[in-house]
């Protein structure tokens, strides 16, 4: 048994967060910085390897006790190459060797993968996802997005998309998305799509309803505000989140179909309805699938929040284990 | 280098398919026998046993020579256990314990998997998939069946339902399905789907059309005559494979959106229509996937025929190579 441990960071456009955990992903000691993403983003990087450097002399540790650090990114990653491109939250436009600087500032073997691939390895491994073989995570947050482990393995696809889950048709008459195509579940259950149903079903609709008098009296409304007023029976409101369900419940309805996980696992920011949010698209979910997956595939909530990040980035070092 | 080869067949309700083939997949034998389905499809596996033996003892073969037997079949596979259960097209109504009969029958070891999966398994190999880490196959015959090859892994999911392809929702509105939902892909894109299509736009249609003639006249109609006729400029026919080509395009528009296969493979009796069907699916295809999926992944169709299933099988039986 290796007593080593992994670092894990889940880099983001705000801040940068860092756990030092076990190999079975325990968070032994857990920090974050700020994202310094002037300069066209590079002192990022640095900015890392200084605090990784700072906190293991803090904690009396050397790259020794430690089998790799694992990353979490914005951008497009060429994990065979270890560098980013087209992160644009942190100023990346240019291709950032990554792999390279924090090897060799830190002396510690590193490996790196999308944000929310790596965010579904930790909800998988140590969240609702129970390590079980086949687990989907969806993340609901300014955008859609999400991560797929099958058979104990995270998909990439040819070219890396593999996960994109926020760029499912649900609906081929839909809304335009920033993507290029129509009807993607982005446009409809984002933190500005829940909105975006919202302000597009408030044109239909006639009746009693704060939600709706909220949006005609052009106050900035939130994907939060819609689901507090449904769970205080606001009608429109339940119309607004019943829709976003539908979209939601086919998506994974679809992803059951085809993949059949144990679990599809809801997270981010949207996911914070919790079961009230769980239980409609579950409904949906169950009428979308057949008999087989309906017995075997679950609709989850996420259980890590912001830890998942850091956790499963932990996990992507594991692979350095003798 | 292992000069050993393999054994796969390919069990249908009609026939069972074999071949004998090198560690590279290139096929040195083939034979085949008719199922007899009779006594609850008690003949079935006997037969099979004895066809093997029988073969080998014409080619001067032995068990020795072999690393093992693969199978592809119909119904529910436990692959663990090596049995079959609810393959109702071979009157196999109970648990098969096929692998222990076939490994006592001849002396080889066994693998087992569902005729879909292997049948993927055959293209993604010697045929359109060329060998790549990640393709999807849909093969559209009387039903529609799949199999998903991720990081050169098949998928089975939780409870083995991965790859159901034509059990994907592609109009929440649309035409009830055997398995008890609504709107599958397989009730609009298999052989008798294509028919439903044009029974159903029939209704609507008012223009000169032969096909349109046809089915009001009562004459038997088949996916077949859909597709010749459309190709000779059949108005109401094209209609009717626009339809049908943009239902396959959002399946495998989303398909791609989710998992970014480098090939979607498209096979079975309906894909015989060749690139008239490929080319149409391909508009719809790239009209429902995002850019990056777009420029990566590609629509093609099935190079094997046939000797899919014999070849996925034999792969089945690399596994037990030293």
């Amino acid at each position: 048994m290796s007593t080593k441990k992994v670092i894990g960071i889940d880099l983001g456009g705000t801040t940068a967060k860092f756990a030092i955990l076990t190999v079975d992903g325990e968070i032994q000691q857990k920090w974050s910085i700020e994202t310094n993403i002037l300069d066209e983003g590079t002192h990022i990087v640095p900015d890392i390897i200084a605090s990784i450097n700072h906190h293991l002399d803090l904690y009396d540790l050397t790259a020794d006790d430690f089998i790799g650090i694992g990353m979490g990114t914005p951008g497009s990653v060429d994990r065979a190459e270890g560098t980013v491109i087209g992160a644009y939250n942190l100023n990346w436009k240019t291709l950032q060797p990554i792999r390279q600087q924090i090897e060799e500032g830190t002396g510690i073997r590193f490996a790196l993968d999308n944000d929310a691939n790596v965010a579904a390895l930790g909800e998988r491994w140590k969240g609702a996802g129970e390590n079980n073989p086949d687990v989907i995570f969806i993340t609901l947050g300014t955008g859609v997005g999400g991560g797929i482990i099958m058979e104990n393995m995270l998909l990439h696809g040819v070219a890396g998309c593999a996960g994109e889950i926020g760029h499912i048709t649900v609906d081929p008459e839909g809304f335009a998305c920033t993507c290029g195509k129509v009807g993607c579940l982005e446009t409809v259950s984002s933190a500005t799509g829940v909105v975006r149903v919202a302000r597009h079903l408030a044109e239909e609709f006639a009746g009693e309803s704060q939600l709706k008098a909220n949006l005609d009296d052009g106050q900035a409304v939130t994907s939060k505000d819609v689901f507090e007023l449904a769970a205080k029976g606001d009608v429109f409101a339940l119309m607004v989140v019943d829709k976003v369900c539908f979209y939601l419940g086919l998506a994974c309805g679809n992803l059951g179909n085809t993949l059949n996980p144990s679990s599809i696992v809801l997270g981010g920011g949207v996911s914070a309805a919790g079961e009230f949010l769980r239980s409609r698209v579950e409904k949906y979910f169950r009428q979308f699938t057949f008999p087989q997956v309906n017995e075997s595939t679950v609709i989850k909530l996420a259980e890590l929040g912001n830890d998942a990040g850091v956790i499963g980035a932990g996990s992507l070092a594991l692979q350095f284990q003798d």
